[in-house]
């Protein structure tokens, strides 16, 4: 017997009660009852999203999530500020190229977060820059770049700012309203933990603005109409059923846990993976970590992917290795969602199991009980 | 104790085998395990839609599919020819209009089927249309198109057909290659006895050519982009992974049964379906029937809203209303995917208690026994 433990960041372990209130028998989406669970979940989204607006819901993922932002927001001609430094940050540039969107794009290097006052000098510069788009935890390199600072200096503008929030709703604060947030994406499959195919995006007022007069083709993503049939608890389309049946029910659990309580749990679990890995030696990437997932640089001398093949074949233990060019070298490890302090005691033994096992010299259990010092503390 | 039975045309009832393994812990899309489940499905797809070409899957509801048609076929300033008579037939317009396809219509009555001749008259008209966009089976007003006979028409041109098969696609014979169709879209939530949320698209050599030299604006739905990854039995994105466990059972069970004797199982419930509505003295509402949903005219004096409603309320019996301008005027009974037999009996058993509380004259059991003698004899 050898139980599999999911440590990628996303998708991330499911909670048996969202498992098992999928696999009743699917409701129908014209029908009252559907209504009634949607809107329960509109009013969960809110919670979640920290905002007075509506949350719109895409039978999608993540990524489709990210192109309807920009092609609600943005019209032909017009010109957005990317910010990159992953793989995600890339993909805002890659939406844009595809729709034709002149972008200017911030590039940082892999495992920094960007400087927020190099956008509120890009936008001093170039006032035309209708939209900056920017990811909050960069999930390719475990970096959290500093959006509370990015939206400080984006307000005051009439500039929108939309943030790929996949790997941060729920794991960390997004104060949308407060922070001032213009679109704000999420996906089913990280802190929500749920199976991927919903991706939820949450529009200000700012931006409803910029929608209403956007001129970027759109059909199935298009927010304006998918608005007005939420506003009667439906959907334009065919909705993603299952998934917000599961979504009703893990809402309940955050809306029980309660958002500081995640929040604390999110960064407690971290701080111990950090503390493990960094006494075992190893270094983090990234120089402002993401709660929602750890970069560890593989060591000299070692190769990453062998150090993921091996968890997962010798201790079915699923990581993530590198992307691009950072394959190889550097692996990720998150306890996202439906994660508690035994995740990181598995996932940190299995590491140390595994490091031994590829030839880099550790001492068992020096990483585990770096990590249950800042366990007990807490 | 009331069972709740959905009759809808979409989502359809789901085997308890496809929900349970779906219950299971999640898969990483990332590791060999999920490779080789998307190498069986990749198979079965192509069993399913009887071709040699990939089948593309996209994390989406049906329309998102068929979106992804139009924007990997097409280019600005091309033109296609939309073949309308229902509401999924005009969302082939809608798409076409919202990406600035020109689009030329064959408009047919809602209830009838389009003159496969007027197809070719079109093509003959105007050789420069690239696209022909139409249903297989028009789930809102029950007709079924002869899609083969559309399909001979077009494919002696350079011209691509595109079909909208999410409601033929395992009910009955779409043979994508022998008929030559170009695309064919197919959704999770009706033959496939899945929920929804997954979108599959059959693209034939045919079509490749287009596909690559198309230049509507794409990301999410990239065709090319796609490919490459299926070809390894990765996704480009994070897919729907518990959709796609739950297609590889389903795709077990159809080819269990064998393509031939799920057609002939649809065929002969919607015939007793039929023939039990036709007993109880009500009209069909399609000259030309698809076996997916049978649409039923509401008879004078009545209203389809209140009858849908008096099958759900009293009986937990769902099916749906009419569309737009078919609302109140037709209702629809489906009998697609995971149906048998008795489920066209328990249909016709609450249709005819429901008929007699809305006060329309129905001797009770004749329905039932109308469609009993269809099932008997076949």
């Amino acid at each position: 017997m050898k139980k599999t433990h999911l440590f990628a960041p996303g998708p991330t372990p499911i909670p048996p009660e969202a498992l098992l209130t999928m696999a009743h028998p699917i409701l129908h989406h014209r029908t009252p009852e559907y209504e009634a669970l949607l809107a329960e979940v509109r009013e969960g989204l809110k919670v979640l999203f920290q905002t007075t607006e509506e949350v719109l819901l895409f039978a999608a993922s993540g990524t489709g999530g990210m192109e309807a932002a920009v092609v609600n927001t943005l019209s032909p001609g017009e010109k957005a500020l990317v910010i990159r430094g992953g793989k995600f940050g890339e993909r805002w540039g890659e939406i844009c190229q595809a729709y034709g969107v002149n972008f200017t794009p911030i590039d940082v290097p892999y495992g920094k977060a960007v400087d927020p006052g190099l956008v509120a000098a890009a936008l001093a510069k170039d006032p035309q820059i209708a939209v900056v788009l920017s990811t909050y935890s960069e999930t390719s390199t475990g970096v959290l770049h500093d959006i509370k600072a990015i939206a400080e200096a984006v307000r005051k503008t009439p500039t929108l700012l939309v943030v790929d929030a996949i790997t941060s709703l729920g794991v960390m604060d997004v104060p949308m309203d407060d922070w001032g947030l213009d679109v704000v994406v999420a996906g089913s499959q990280k802190a929500l933990m749920l199976p991927p195919g919903l991706a939820m995006v949450g529009v200000s007022r700012k931006a409803w603005t910029a929608v209403e007069r956007s001129r970027l083709p759109k059909y199935y993503f298009d927010f304006a109409a998918e608005q007005k049939h939420l506003l009667k608890n439906q959907s334009r389309f065919t909705p993603a059923i299952s998934l917000v049946v599961g979504l009703r029910e893990t809402l309940r659990m955050i809306r029980s846990e309660g958002l500081p309580n995640i929040f604390r749990r999110h960064e407690r679990l971290a701080a111990a993976m950090r503390a493990g890995i960094t006494a075992l030696g190893l270094e983090l990437f990234a120089e402002r970590p993401s709660p929602a997932v750890t970069a560890v640089l593989v060591p000299r001398g070692l190769d990453g992917g062998t150090i993921v093949k091996t968890l997962r074949t010798r201790h079915r233990v699923i990581i993530a290795g590198g992307q691009g060019s950072l394959k190889g070298k550097i692996f990720r490890l998150a306890t996202m969602g439906y994660a508690d302090s035994t995740d990181v005691v598995v996932a940190l033994s299995a590491l140390e199991l595994t490091l031994a096992e590829v030839g880099y010299p550790v001492k068992l259990g020096d990483g585990i009980r770096a990590a249950q010092e800042v366990l007990q503390k807490q």
